[in-house]
């Protein structure tokens, strides 16, 4: 991996070996298991950039999923090894934006966004706590 | 469905339809998704026997799985119409038994036991609200 | 059901009770799980319309999911009846899109959009059976 | 990890960490979610006594589960890093059994056996091909 791909808490690269559970009758990874990959994309990246989500639960600050977009270019299929390159796009104090590129043998199989809102044990959007998202004070003005 | 399957709470029947998602490489449901079956047979026998399960869990009182067992006969198939016919075999103030079979054109395909715990929110045993489960009194010596 | 949303083979509604297994530590439909929803709205649209996917996908044709998005709007919950909405807009040849709404006790929830892929066992592109896909040659114009 | 822990082809172990996606309402890994980890940790232990999973079945060798006994000991929870030993107790020319040890931090949370059974592409049982499961014939009698 370059540096470039180094999980800095605001890009980062897992990969991970598709399971026999996750693929359906075309022998290929299932549609809607890319989702649960981007999701544990964005768990690792920002395990390194502070706390765990695990944590943050604990603390009551959740992150759920507002909007997705994902265009599935080429297939990818049981036992492959898939690599999940993640970066942050935009933080703002309630949200943040993710994209995601999924390879396989250094083919490009799939393109994802998505924007995640930050809501409280309730489900009510609340502010990011700084110390949290240390990001969201960087490089981005709050926005809606 | 004929009087012997009616759901009365102790005994009743659910029939799915495979999901294509549910469905291996082989065009098979996976042998994992058949709990999930089980679970939802469960669902429905309580329901009908009293209050649903999403209010016991909103009362603070769970049900986990603490053993099961289960033979695949023949397999099942995508977009098979499952029917799971289920009986409490025993309650104690603790636990359930349930037993299950899988059929799929009245032919035999799965036959699985379950042993459920009754727990608290915090995961601890604790016996059952009498209320909540009223087979508990009815026909079973409490046990361990 | 009003008579608009009766299932007529390019639009109609199903039901989805939320499964336990499907939801997650908030207690909510999982965001992945969605997807299978859609999945299956699409499977019995194409069910009423003709042949069953089952039925295509023995006769060689497949169809995969070439782009999706989604925008989760309002929480869908553990035991809640879904009613999902599905109408295709638009169908030529080798692809079909379709649109999809998602209501909880009237409540608008999620909104998405798909676009499939018509293939052959190989995973190559193939124009749709006429006899097999009904719709195309009716009311929409051939495109890309 | 021990040399008795060492994967050999006939024992070994594989660390999962549990995903947000695989747990439910309780916070806890799924009890269906389990099984997957076992598949997972047979298929490591394939691939290293010799062919993956995959290529088994690119030559038309499957393995199905034909039983399987569980029993949920302690609970597991999101994000956990859960060590899953397996060993194979008995394998004849058809079928093999496993028995499993998942840890938690030392602790023993689940334990269970399974047994697979070999069958070819159509489904009927076959002969397991000598050289693709070289345990077959060292230290277990031919049985049913």
């Amino acid at each position: 991996m370059t540096d470039n791909e180094k999980n800095n808490g605001r890009q980062g690269a897992v990969q991970l070996r598709v399971r026999y559970a996750e693929c359906d009758p075309m022998g290929l990874l299932h549609h809607a298991k890319y989702l649960e990959y981007l999701e544990l994309a964005r768990t690792e990246l920002l395990r390194v950039a502070g706390p765990s989500y695990r944590e943050l639960e604990e603390a009551g600050v959740f992150f759920v999923v507002a909007k997705l977009d994902i265009r599935y270019k080429a297939p990818i299929r049981y036992d492959d090894l898939v690599t999940v390159r993640t970066r942050v796009e935009r933080t703002t104090r309630t949200r943040v934006d993710h994209a995601y590129d999924l390879y396989v043998n250094g083919t490009l199989c799939t393109e994802a966004h998505s924007t995640l809102a930050c809501v409280g044990r309730d489900g009510r959007p609340i502010l990011m706590p700084e110390n949290l998202w240390p990001q969201e004070q960087s490089d981005a003005p709050p926005a809606t």
